[in-house]
């Protein structure tokens, strides 16, 4: 019998396909819905509790009583307000650590709660070490690659990124023709890509890409770079000819369907190394 | 009698602004509206003549054919799509360093275009040479200053916005409690503040501030950041306490007004010497 895996969860799919991959792999798990942010729904059931993100002694009791040992946090969670957050006993005692860590930004918020999890005996592990396929390969991952055109708007989009990520601001950029359309902080590659919809609409070729990549220093357990099927239809959406990524630290979520879509779309998909 | 000013103008009130003070001044002007920027407006009816962002010829001849010998570029200007750009002969001339320009951000876009007016004789100024009034001075503007505790959300702003000018992307960003809440591209400070309204929706108590400063090699003659009413209103309901700029570096537009409305509404608007 395997060790025992909590799962706090976020909202989005990842969650759900952690679960699924592990009752594929005979390895126990135990699943804490995080109120606000994972939403559930009826046809996933998944959550064995719920718990609202500042009753962190809950949360660590839950993991306790189930037996858990090793401790995965996936899913999107938005940044609670510090000043209207309900606190637990634990949460009162650990909240300004947290709150001094949340003021160099999102990096330094996830580290410390990572680091409060060790401190308690837990094991904190990625998504990708339970989900083995959830990685992004280097090269093109449809049919479509990059056009050697695009090549100076991924270099523009890999410094931009690069220096948002060491200022710890967002993790995407979307370039097109040397103009940075838009680049990505609280609000998410999905609302980023809605912005940059607005912004070209009346776009009349395929032009520019989006680029993901992890902050230089990233907390890679609990906050990689991820793409999806949204993603690509987003980037459809804002005439973009394609997406690029980090290749070994990006979570791809529904490959296949994002593939799918990608090739139905005329988009490329590619994983860069740098 | 003075030197003739061309002024080229593209949307909002600066370029109105700029006529006032010249008639005021006693100097002479001609105001050519970029179509599709500058809003014709009854009221206004100020423009002598119109001209696309393409027709570089049209623009050039129309400056020499008013006798003008400087020019003042003020006001918005969306970047053209140049793929369907309609050029004409000396837009089809310089087109291609703009294009080569433009591939590394907006900064080097209006620098190319400050050169091809110098080159053909004319004395670029900045709209801050005619309207002396309209540099921002150091310290709070208004009623209301900086309070000690947003130190940290201004010092991280000031990061953000730097490392963000560097990559020559934008010149704003909207941190609270740390947290990178929006950062500027090419929406503009209008749309970034309503996105951080969206993403703070709920706020209970004015926290964070608007922070907009020039990009470090800034081209200060064509485009220093700028705040108006709109900024100090937009800054308002997305719930922050203030807004931080540059001193000596940027341009408050419309003082009074904007005062008066930071006042009533409880904002600092300060500046800030780095």
């Amino acid at each position: 019998m395997r060790a025992k895996l909590g799962i706090i969860a976020g909202g989005g799919d990842l969650p759900v396909k952690l679960l699924d991959a592990c009752r594929r792999q005979g390895r126990p798990a135990f699943v804490i819905g995080l109120t606000g942010s994972a939403e559930p729904r009826p046809e996933d059931g998944v959550a064995d509790a719920w718990a609202s993100i500042g009753s962190v002694g809950k949360i660590l009791g839950l993991l306790r009583d189930a037996g858990c040992t090793g401790v995965v946090m996936a899913g999107n969670v938005r940044r609670p307000d510090f000043a209207t957050l309900r606190l637990d006993w634990k949460g009162i005692k650990v909240i300004p650590r947290i709150v001094a860590a949340a003021r160099h930004g999102d990096d330094h918020l996830l580290r410390s709660l990572v680091t409060i999890f060790e401190e308690e005996g837990f094991k904190v592990v990625g998504a990708d070490q339970i989900l083995d396929d959830l990685l992004m390969p280097a090269g093109p991952l449809g049919r479509y690659d990059l056009p050697p055109a695009l090549m100076p708007d991924l270099e523009r989009g890999i410094i931009i990124v690069r220096a948002l990520g060491a200022v710890d601001v967002g993790q995407g950029a979307v370039v097109a023709g040397g103009d940075a359309v838009a680049v990505e902080a609280a609000e998410g590659t999905d609302r980023m890509l809605a912005r940059a919809a607005e912004l070209r609409a009346g776009w009349t070729v395929r032009d520019g890409l989006l680029v993901k990549l992890p902050k230089p220093n990233q907390e890679k357990r609990v906050d990689l770079p991820t793409i999806g099927v949204a993603t690509v239809e987003g980037a459809a959406a804002a005439g973009l000819a394609g997406i690029a990524v980090a290749a070994g630290a990006t979570l791809v979520l529904d490959r296949d369907a994002l593939v799918a879509r990608a090739d139905a779309l005329g988009l490329f998909v590619v994983g860069i190394r740098r």
